[in-house]
């Protein structure tokens, strides 16, 4: 799955740059955004835009949104390099949600360098990621002679409906670092990561699935297979936090505790409010709740969700949710290598750092 | 103005309030963005979504964009309160940018209250301002029915096109705050207000031509009546927060001297810098420049562009534009009554608060 990644990462990389070069200029903006009325100014796009944004993704990242896309176009018997500027539309989408969810949870590392908003000042690292949710969508339109208006309207209206749904889980999820209870179900925990990340992992799936002509109902299935993927990965996501802080792995990038030291409403947190005694709970709010925490606050956190079975019980609703994801790939509309491989990717997400 | 636009407010606020309501419940929840995979939580919206939007909408503001919009609207010959619906699309839109904005530049202040992400915490304003991207664009799809699949698709691409351009107004606009030199020409900072301001002044216009079958030239003569009226606003803007400086009034909302603090390169900067002298516009520079400023720098920085008559060209330039966007009116497809009145909006936007 590595190599499938590594493959790919400079072929995604070129299509993000035919959409925003690394070298602005008058001819790309206007293009691209359409004329000026009176003049653009390149060197300031340049270093608003485009200097921010490739720093970010020269940094890393997988790319697997973009890649998984590419796979389903395969999959579903297209020729991926000839839709890799679909293919890029959640991956840019992504990248800009990371630069804003890091400002907003005043972040202060981000793939080994500092938070973008502290490199380049909030107010540059915000428009930047603003400008990443809609630059994409310019795509559609932009190259809209390769798809018929039906299909354009189609995929406007599937990522209306999915990027609404994106800030309702983020809206969740934020709110949940607010309070001091741990009040969230699993259900609604489910939810939060359905639309904080399964949103974009549906854009994901449903692009190729339109752009390719595939019936609703298996539009649906890789939407759903994409959905519970996201949340495997989210859940796995928390359980690696936790993961990496008991190794004290400072190269993951992220700061030691730093879900606890947020007070991130994780799956494991919700299992351990329901499951752990009485004073336990209480002691895991009080954490939580607190503005900063002692690297012995976050051990003591870390050892009531082990105590409570909820790392364990996180895993295991993880991996039950990757089963799921693969349950739901429409195997008979997939060329059968790919479908494995689309299989491979739903253990992968969420074993992807052991 | 003053009196339609106070006669309007309620209305559009209602009209608000059905995309948005003030008690959010999951009935709401699935009708709008669809049906949960798990559960919402209502509560969380509530609170993270809701407040914070009718908080920052209840203070205040003009509803100018949707007025105008109900208006055009009107003027094309359609009953405007039919598509209230619609005319809210660019009201949201800007008041989501407020908040992001604020985010942006670390304002403290907004409409007489404290900025919205120091009343409620960065996470919590820059999601609710995001969701107001997306928000008002879904209300397209929702509402689909009563537009058919061509206008719809019209509309989305309409809206991509101007919203990628808010996002280069914007970038030029930060990255010049940043910039110590005054580099920006005349024609930079008249696109940028055009991208910035103008951009959603351009959807204001646009939307009511779209929906009410307009040709394409009547729809471009009137997003260039809204874009020239849009930069004439924006210099409106900066001259406003220069005379209440001067003025010293506390209840602008803003702080004393807000501009200068922010280093924003005004059009009056700008036209200082080229006429002013060298050393004048070493000092000015200076001033822009520097992370915090006394009142005393403030007056200095007000003093020189005085003595190069920078403010009393931008208010010329303001006028023109103003009645350069008058022109642009496609006087014969309007309602007589409704053009004299859309006329009277492009003196009302330079005049507004004297």
């Amino acid at each position: 799955m590595r190599d499938v990644l590594a493959d790919w990462q400079p072929v995604i990389d070129d299509a993000i740059a035919e959409v925003l070069p690394r070298e602005i200029d008058e001819q790309y903006l206007a293009d691209f955004f359409g004329a000026p009325t009176y003049a653009y100014d390149p060197d300031a796009i340049q270093q608003a835009l485009s200097d921010p944004i490739w720093e970010l993704l020269d940094r890393g990242g997988k790319r697997w949104r973009a890649v998984l896309a590419a796979q389903l176009f395969e999959g579903f018997g297209a020729d991926p390099t000839d839709y890799l500027q679909y293919a890029i539309i959640p991956e840019i989408l992504h990248n800009g949600t990371i630069i804003v969810d890091d400002v907003e949870d005043g972040a202060s590392k981000r793939r080994g360098g500092p938070a973008l908003h502290l490199e380049y000042g909030t107010d540059i690292a915000l428009n930047a990621g603003n400008a990443m949710y809609f630059l994409p969508l310019k795509i559609i339109t932009r190259n809209g002679g390769d798809l018929d208006a039906e299909t354009r309207l189609e995929i406007y209206e599937m990522l209306m409906y999915e990027l609404n749904r994106t800030h309702l889980g983020q809206g969740m999820d934020i709110w949940w670092h607010n309070e001091k209870e741990i009040q969230a179900t699993e259900a609604e925990y489910c939810e939060m990561g359905a639309c904080k990340t399964g949103c974009i992992g549906r854009i994901v799936a449903r692009l190729p699935a339109i752009i390719t002509g595939q019936t609703n109902e298996v539009e649906q299935r890789v939407a759903e297979y994409a959905e519970q993927m996201s949340i495997a990965f989210q859940i796995g996501d928390d359980i690696l936090d936790i993961e990496h802080t008991l190794d004290q792995a400072g190269e993951f990038g992220k700061e030691f505790g730093n879900d606890i030291r947020e007070g991130k409403k994780t799956l494991m947190a919700i299992h351990a409010a329901e499951h752990a005694s009485a004073s336990d709970t209480a002691r895991l709010e009080e954490i939580l709740w607190a503005d900063t925490n002692t690297d012995e606050e976050i051990m003591e956190a870390i050892e009531i969700y082990q105590s409570a079975g909820s790392i364990d019980y996180a895993r295991e609703r993880a991996e039950a949710m990757a089963r799921q994801a693969r349950e739901r790939l429409p195997d008979e509309q997939l060329d059968p290598a790919i479908a494995e491989r689309l299989a491979a990717f739903t253990r992968f997400v969420i074993e992807r750092d052991k």
